[in-house]
Parts: C-alpha cells; structure tokens; sequence
C-alpha cells in the first residue's frame, strides 16, 4: 500500500504549517485511490517531524512511503538534511521502501504553473 | 507590452537566488510571446528589488506588469511586503498597469504537480 508523505520546512508562524496540513487534506482529497496513506511532516520547528510521519504511514499500513520536500530551492535541507533522516529511517525500516521524490522548485510543472498564475491575474 | 516579474524572497546562499534566475531564463523560453519581457527581482538579500526590476520592465518598454510573488507560504510577505511595494511602484508609475498575481502555493495546479513528482519517484 502506497503513502505519500509531504515534508515542508516548518514554520514559528502556525497559519504556515496549518497551510500545509491543509494541502495535504487537499491531497487527500485528489489521489487517495493511488496513495491510501497521505500525511504531512516538518523538518523542524513543527510537528510531526518527518521520522514521526513516515512511522505514521507505515503504522496504517503502507509498504512503500513517497516522501515528497515541499522546498522550493535545492539548498542543504533539500541535499543533505531530508535524504539523511530518509535514509536512517530507511534503515530503521528495512522491510519498507522508502523513496525520495524531487523537491517542488525541480517540478517539470513550475513553468506551466506560473504561467498559468501570471494569466490569472491579466 | 506585457511583462512578467518573478518575485522571490532571496537568499544569503546564491545559488538559490541563481536558481531563480534560470527560473525566469526558462520562463523566457515559454512564454516570451505572451510576456516580452520577463524578469526576476527579490524581496531581500539578493539583487535586482523588486522596485529596480519593475523599474527594469518599464524601461524595456512594458505598459502592463504582472507580478508573480515565488512564495509558498501566505505570510507577511506574500500578504503585507510585496502588495506594499507593489503600490508604491503604481503611484510612481500611474501609467502602467501593475497587477499582482497570487503567490505559487495558491494555485490551483500545486495539487497537480505534487501528484506528478510524487508519480516519478514511484
């Protein structure tokens, strides 16, 4: 059973991490045939931290977790601190396959999506 | 003339605020019929500001500018800093159109592209 995991960085401000749990809902709301298991997790400064996330996902069932970094630039947290915990939590879980998906700023889609917002607003 | 101007916060490391240049280079490629002019501008921290590049499309002969803020979250910047800019550079410009678009994490295809990165890793 497939789980989609949505990692964002995490914010002090609570609005913007009740902003990603809500696109998370959203997730749930467009794919669930294809991924059963949605939840959202923090790098930091938020819970649930994304060790918690992907133990959530594999507690409802899921053999194969995609966590997904909702980042916009490729910087540390995106090359080194969430393949990291990916990869300690892979080996805390060796019967799960955990895969990392490309950060949001690398989508194919990004040109397409703000195109599609500038024209919005003309 | 249209011109579009993404609009990122900007960062300390330069390579994220390269990152967004190439953003706007490929924008460039897509869509330079629709937007003759495109450029990028910062929030903070990196240069040009958003002033210096609305500045930049006006004198590249734009009559329209649409302003497309890179953020994801809605917070002050997205709801306070840039809309105040944004209304400055009208009353210095009362000629041209300045629209502002809403930021990346309110579009209506986020969900879209989030299910199509998560589909590659899969």
């Amino acid at each position: 059973m497939n789980a989609l995991l949505l990692v964002a960085h995490g914010s002090r401000r609570p609005q913007s991490n009740h902003e990603v749990l809500l696109l998370t809902q959203k997730l749930k709301n467009h794919c669930s045939q294809q991924y059963p298991i949605i939840h959202g997790a923090f790098l930091e400064l938020a819970d649930p931290t994304i060790p918690d996330g992907i133990q959530q996902c594999i507690a409802d069932g899921a053999t194969t977790v995609v966590v997904l970094p909702y980042f916009l630039n490729s910087g540390s947290h995106v090359t080194q601190d969430v393949p990291a915990i990916i990869e300690t939590a892979q080996s805390t879980y060796p019967m799960i396959e955990i895969k990392l998906a490309q950060h949001l700023g690398a989508s194919e889609m990004m040109i397409e999506l703000l195109i599609s917002s500038a024209n919005q607003a003309m």
